[in-house]
């Protein structure tokens, strides 16, 4: 759900302070068309948009649904102005959070054809302002969402063990954190990575590792330990990794480098 | 400019409640490094981010910049913490941005080579709250920032020809419209660019024309109508379209379908 | 349209912690009336206020609507309590509006005693936070809106042209801005505006001319060329501006010095 | 003080996405000066407008003081480029605030002539946004600042007087509000007004009558009840009442109908 | 009535980026049960949260009325999503003021015990953002909201006195502050709260005083100047002083050492 | 840390539209100090108010450190008027916080005695608006934070397990939510918590069990399954709950009941 002040700043960084175009009467209907295959998302925030402004919408499908060339995504119904003023930030909302899904799905499947279980997850390299719509795309379209926030999870970095060693650092982020917080350590060879599993990281995160190093070090860490492959994989190198073992997969392109999924949001009957 | 409130909504959905893992002592020196060619853009934007955390920055490119492999972006020092807690949020929008800049300069350099003077613009098809970061990106990158929001230029079309008539909607939006105004019409066919023209509109926008249609209404229109070309141009079909005479080609992929440009930051010495 | 964020700061300061003499059970109507004879505006502005208590309301005015003193300009309908806290708010931004557009009113007519199409426009010398109020109540007097913000029209200056040259001053805005951005130049005397206008500059402004040194600088600029008198302009010295054959006299006047029309809320049938 | 956030909101509205105007490079110094005679008001505000921006100010009135023609407010120094961008909006607050201002120090000249002591104040009138600016500005010109917000003190009207009777209304209020607040009550004619005071009203105002009355009924109340004079009083008005002996007058012109101070910002040394 | 825009921010700090605990489909119906004796508050705001969710609410008891162990405080109905989303907020906030309410009443008991007309009142000792809220909270319980903010009335203090002396400081408080705004001075022996009711105060603070100094100060103090004690007065001593003829009786614990009142959300019919 | 816009949220609701008490000259000095014995937490917070203001501050105690009657927790020095006009919000917030981390220590004292390594955890019954220094305050006291948010852990209820049976439930969570994140399961019975751990709960909340229950509930289940014990405990009752072998005892009234720290704010050397 997207708050009401964050729909206020996106219609008034587009709409300006006197928008004379748009200043139609009358009532109208319209609807938000995909013009390419994909998966849909962010429709809850583009009917918000509509909303907002007093326009009805009905919803034609839901977050994680596929959609073909032609489908109706929402229909909307009201005011002419109010429509015409919302479409184009509901729009890119819309075809930017679909974009976002439909590359997860296309990760996941990539995924799925070496691996049943493998998850495919996104990072917190999320465009600033959007990590909420962003994170519910990734979940959207299949993908695992990742950590969050910073405070949802606590990453140990090579900083932190060049500073403590392993086994302190894991014991000391453990008497900081909650319960209910994970701890994932980072490990660039085998050895950390053992060692962090032997001090009692909940998940290792394989850090530029090549899919057979991966594979190798998956193999011999301990069950019941998270395991991440992460740095540098592209949708092309995924299935490699998902074949490893691993239990993760991430790609910051999911979030940093969609495509728009291409709608049109059409006027009239 | 961003905006203080601005930058603290973007720190505030990266840090969450409660950053164990950032909770360090010390200061420490940074620098944001790219690691991949490109131009840069966002790096204001970046390094407010830092400053309003306390942390002193000092950049070592200008947006518009080309940057290859290896080169430093900005160096930053400061307290451990508040770098740490900068860092995702700096390197997201700076990669963001430049990724614009460098998908721009790129479609500029596929239309200079068959055109000395076409501009190569943006749309208002950005990301939902940035705007202003990603037009000052297409900018950066050579591009045309194109209508920054609906009050800057009247758009008429279709909708407005067909209940008013070319002729009378022109005269309709000179009288609402300010003189600081510009009016551009949509044209789908070489009569209705001529109707346009006639009429008095100030730009004409080929909507959907094929390149040699394009070229062929540019040809008839008056001297002193700025001619556009838009709809489904990509970077691909750009020079057809760069070709033809018109004075500017628009593609919304610039802004909603850039990759992020690879930036690496790095703490320590 | 006002965000709702604008209207909870509008009602915040003027409520306070803990009212209590409005704190009142009951339903209530109640009315806005003109006291006296004027241009309504700032209306939609009102009545949201209102919506956002939950108080109906039903306008008997649209914007620009000339009303005599008696005239109801809005009814609402609704709880006595939050009637009663929105009043003040209400009335306050109407009255304001309402003053702007009948005073650009009085201006356009003074002007079209002797021109039949000079347009009479605003300046940026708004009251900070109602930039977009005021622009609206300059254009339901019947005004023209001018530059929005800084970023809607580029303005050449005294100090642009002792740097650059008027040329190269404007070769080099015409390089930076937008195609759907115009490019206005001031100049000081009538060499200045020729150049300016040889230079290419969309519209000229005459900045602080006497009238008949207007009159000839307008006689001697090319066609095509729009041309603005400013400086010093009172509704008083209008006419005289307004019969050199100028296309637009601007006079911050209009926004930062009208009266507030008087206007009235009574409740009960 | 102006919140950060507010001053943000100033600048965004007038400023827009991408101001190419102003970008201009290296340091410059300004001065805000006043083109006519009046009192100082606003510049606390002015000067956060430039300081937020990173340039330094140093004011050479303060709030209050009178001004004359060529007297200079403040300078400024820092960037061209932040300077440029702040001066339209710093330049408005200080001279809407400056003409409220002067307004109240010609109201209250015009009162000194017939009573030494009585009090001229300013109302609930104000410009949306404003409240904290305009009430400042108020009390600068010497004007009595009167009820804040609706929590500052309590008013009993004629509504409540009709539900309840003036002592029942008084009681009431007396019980709900804190021993920190003053009750006004308003009464239009002689026997209201003792009946006002007798029930213990802390303030009497006399609404709408004519100077004579007003002093009649001034005359009979008992001593240590503030009276007020309001209602449709203007500054050629305003002496006669001050002549009645009431304590204050009030007038909604002060703040909703002040011109703004002729103030001008000039560039370079 | 708390701002839309307060609910979001409390909304967003409770529910996070993805929450999925309380994605449930369907509708639902709740109910606030009060699960100790106390006195209701914060009901407004609570309901507020769900209705900004899209729940609808109806209220069982009012501000300020007395729950016992097992009373409905408000029944919801709505989706099952929202409701479980607004549910931890809304308990929170009117446990919070409902605690705040509860304890006030205790007080106020307390010292009806030995004064019929004492007030017993907050301070401003009020947790950040939630002056309103817990001031009408205050009020719900009995007792008095005191200053509702720095500006509502003048308080003299200690430093003052050092500066200018009694007599000097409240003449020049008298000067500067509205005839709406009342004056406190802050007294620490009896010589000091005569010189201040000589001096003009509207009330005289009596500060850390033992009752019986306190008793003796109201006894010779002139009727029409209003008495409060203060200072390190907790429940236990408060009839002390209540019993001492004095007007007001003021307690920071009121607001900052409330505990919750016991509330539980059950959800299903 | 907190926003500056929080900041200016909790100065404008104490200052109000025009605070003469506090508008001195001149420069000061002051320091915080705490009038009883406790555990100080919320400096930061309360130092960022007064730097907000212009108003430089050196802190003497850390977050979680014991302070005793007369200890200064921080010095300030700067102008005495924005010195005066922090105070107020800086000691609601440092009282207010360090109140809950005080009690958070009495806590875990409590215990201590009886465990060396059963943590005591806060809620999400926090004050709405202050989530995040309640929960840093509450581990400034030695506290375990808990749940941050609903994103942060999931946590299932009975409403789930009736709806879907324990097994199903923590599947369909398990798949819903990120490796990242935890799951919790509510269990009122033996029965349910072992049902839970089997289904693969990382967390098993035994909810409003006696002592003894819990005790053997967690004799019960399988290692590497954390418990934490809820409902209904009191700081009288925790020894008993720490005695049982839980892994975590979580109180409400850390955060919602705690009563405030004394601290007092000294002007002057």
């Amino acid at each position: 759900m997207i708050p009401t002040s964050t729909i206020e700043a996106w219609l008034r960084e587009d709409l300006g302070h006197h928008d004379v175009t748009n200043d139609v009467p009358g009532e109208t209907e319209g609807r938000l068309v995909a013009t390419e295959r994909g998966v849909a998302a962010g429709i809850e925030a583009a009917t918000q948009v509509f909303e907002y402004l007093g326009v009805e919408s009905s919803t034609a499908v839901g977050a994680g649904d596929r959609v073909d060339a032609g489908d109706v995504v929402f229909r909307t119904e009201g005011p002419a102005r109010e429509t015409l003023r919302g479409e184009r930030v509901a729009v890119n909302v819309a075809a930017h959070a679909s974009g976002i899904a439909t590359r997860t799905r296309t990760a996941l499947e990539a995924a799925r054809r070496v691996s049943e279980d493998v998850a495919v997850a996104g990072t917190r390299k999320t465009t600033p302002g959007l990590r909420g719509v962003e994170k519910r795309a990734v979940a959207a379209g299949g993908g695992d969402t990742h950590r969050l926030d910073c405070s949802h999870m606590v990453m140990i970095k090579d900083n932190h063990v060049a500073e403590l060693g392993i086994e302190r650092a894991v014991e000391r982020f453990r008497e900081r954190a909650s319960f209910a917080t994970r701890i994932e350590v980072e490990a660039e060879t085998e050895a950390e990575a053992l060692a962090a599993a032997e001090a009692g990281a909940d998940v290792v995160l394989l850090d530029n590792m090549m899919p057979a190093e991966t594979a190798a070090t998956v193999e011999v860490l301990p069950e019941g330990v998270v395991t991440e492959a992460s740095g540098g994989i592209t949708i092309e190198s995924l299935p490699e990794y998902a074949a490893t073992g691993v239990d993760v997969v991430s790609l910051g392109s999911l979030t940093h480098s969609a495509d728009a999924l291409d709608l049109s949001f059409r006027i009239g009957e």
